[in-house]
């Protein structure tokens, strides 16, 4: 019998912090698979962070998906467990971080406030509450513990909506986002093949990028072998999302993209 | 029934060395549960590796714990296994390294040497003893082999100590050390929230930090959103430790801080 | 009993993209031990990504390999899974990436082509086909599924041969090619030991060392302990594999030296 699976996925950096909470969780859920999810996320990024989430939880067995990008640790917000439609729980702080997950998991079903959960690490440092507060408390509940137990129940309506972007039509040009840029300088943007169709875009167009001051020429194409080494493609990333890329090297560079920067596309 | 715990710290860099480690641990154990501590100390740092092991082994469940930093390789120094108060098992070179964390746990019960274990890979390789000797010795005392059989009998009292560095007092000033700085460029001093209520400073008072020929003004706080954006902070981090921090920005850039570094703190 | 073992090689990066895969992997066999080798190969580096496999693969247990480091993703090359002498089954594209370990596993024993297999997730992207094909062909063979049930049979001999570099003699020089850089700046060399003693080289000689313009004087050596601190050695390193280094330094930085890149090694 395999061991329950909790995924974890912070802006902690690479290293120790992210070890510090895995033995904790693995402490009290000796059993439990841990599946880091990223731990770069940019610091504080929340934004960057509930995307990311909700790109890569479709492709994760049911389970317990912490997420901590926290900008308010230590402040007021509310810390939170919710429990998804398809039978996930989701653990962070209140901040719209985990609420585009739910959503791909079929909504809140459940939420409850764990400030002052019994399962929490006494004392509960002022800074450092995916240690002394997730980490236990996503471990209990992997162990099986009942979600109520975690806390004092909230209304899922109370809880603070995600900030995300949304692409625009500008005449015939399709304006996006960028959400996130990889290692390899692709830079994912905030729509999706659908909004491209609608701008009367198809595969093999020649179009124009335009971030800024700089404008760009490239190919709208399925895979990067369609296009000329050095050439930019828009094609459909592995997720169904948007993406801008250079055959060998590295868009966001080419075109000074960073998260949340808008570009403008359009026929050329 | 979980498997046993190894931890495992190193300064080999993220990937593929450890990988190699991990890949002998998992054949001779391979119920492990191997949970990666840090893989970036800096090279060759033994003071750097013993504190932030020390910093983390109290979140860690009783198992082994695999240190390797060790500019000695391949010369005389000892590699060594040692079995704790609480009844851990830390397995490394014996420069230093293990032993703030020995301490932690209720200092050394018993110390073996390791060099001519039965359980080394042969040949031992002259550079790469986490991989031939300090990993299958770990994996070995995960499946319950006893640590006696693991080499021969030392002295706890032979054990090299640790070299750390201590902060002290100087007028009404309290100089202390860098002892790491992370991702966020947040650093870790040598010194706790007792030295600094000694040189008679508390929350809220204005001090200043002193590195070299800088000195910045900043703020006694407990979180970072108890200051403006840009504003230096020094704070008791959430292993109780000291460390200067600027709310969205990097306090070990701003000063130009580098482990071992000094830092003179005082009103201001 | 422990779970199966997949190890796992890419030039993803080390976050997200191999965070989804093995999401994917643990919701086909929840038991498997999933060992990451690298994520950081160069990207779209073959010959890199094959020589770090094969180097790493003779400390693994038996198990499923999976490697992907894929230029050709999305056009007409092959994606393959193949069953080696040892009894382990290599998966990945059919790029020759695979091959050096196959050999170093007792040579290519049955292979199969697995475009159609049916563990494939539908639909199958252009472009993430270590999520979409890969990493679900290797769960199913995890969990014992057979390999012929993977798609359909080839012939080994159809198979993609590596293109790996090969050191030469020169007069009485040896001239090697770099393999890869690691963390540290030490570059490992297309040579082994033996190469070197053919050109009359032996332990404690010196050495000059030539890439391109730069020409630097070092010492044959054991350990970095045996040269002076930023002084040059050349060394045969864990694996067996002669390398150069810089003690306390960084030898590729110092040399210039980049993978692939040629080194003329003679007495001096």
């Amino acid at each position: 019998m395999a061991g329950p699976l909790i995924s974890f996925l912070t802006d902690f950096g690479p290293e120790s912090a992210p070890a510090v909470c895995r033995g904790v969780m693995w402490g009290i859920a000796p059993e439990a698979r841990i599946l880091d999810l990223s731990h770069t996320v940019r610091q504080f990024a929340v934004r960057d962070g509930a995307f990311l989430l909700s790109r890569m939880v479709g492709y994760l067995p049911v389970g317990v998906h912490v997420a901590v990008v926290d900008p308010g640790v230590g402040t007021m917000r509310r810390p939170i467990a919710i429990r998804t439609g398809r039978g996930d729980t989701l653990v962070g702080p209140d901040n719209g971080l985990l609420m585009p997950a739910a959503e791909r998991f079929g909504g809140v079903a459940e939420a409850i406030e764990i400030s002052a959960s019994p399962w929490r690490l006494e004392p509960v440092s002022a800074t450092f509450h995916g240690r002394d507060l997730f980490a236990p408390v996503a471990a209990r509940l992997a162990c099986g513990a009942p979600l109520a137990s975690a806390g004092i129940p909230l209304e899922p309506a109370e809880l603070v909506a995600a900030e995300l972007t949304h692409p625009r039509r500008e005449g015939d040009a399709l304006v996006a986002h960028v959400v996130t840029t990889d290692t390899f300088g692709n830079a994912v943007l905030d729509a999706a093949h659908g909004d491209l169709m609608e701008s009367g875009l198809k595969l093999g167009d020649a179009i124009a990028a335009r971030a800024g001051s700089r404008r760009i020429r490239g190919v709208v194409a399925r895979v990067f072998a369609d296009v000329e080494p050095g050439a930019l493609l828009l094609y459909e990333d592995a997720t169904g999302a948007l993406a801008l890329a250079v055959n060998g090297g590295d868009a966001a560079a080419l075109l000074g993209l960073r998260p949340g920067d808008e570009v403008r596309l359009e026929a050329a």
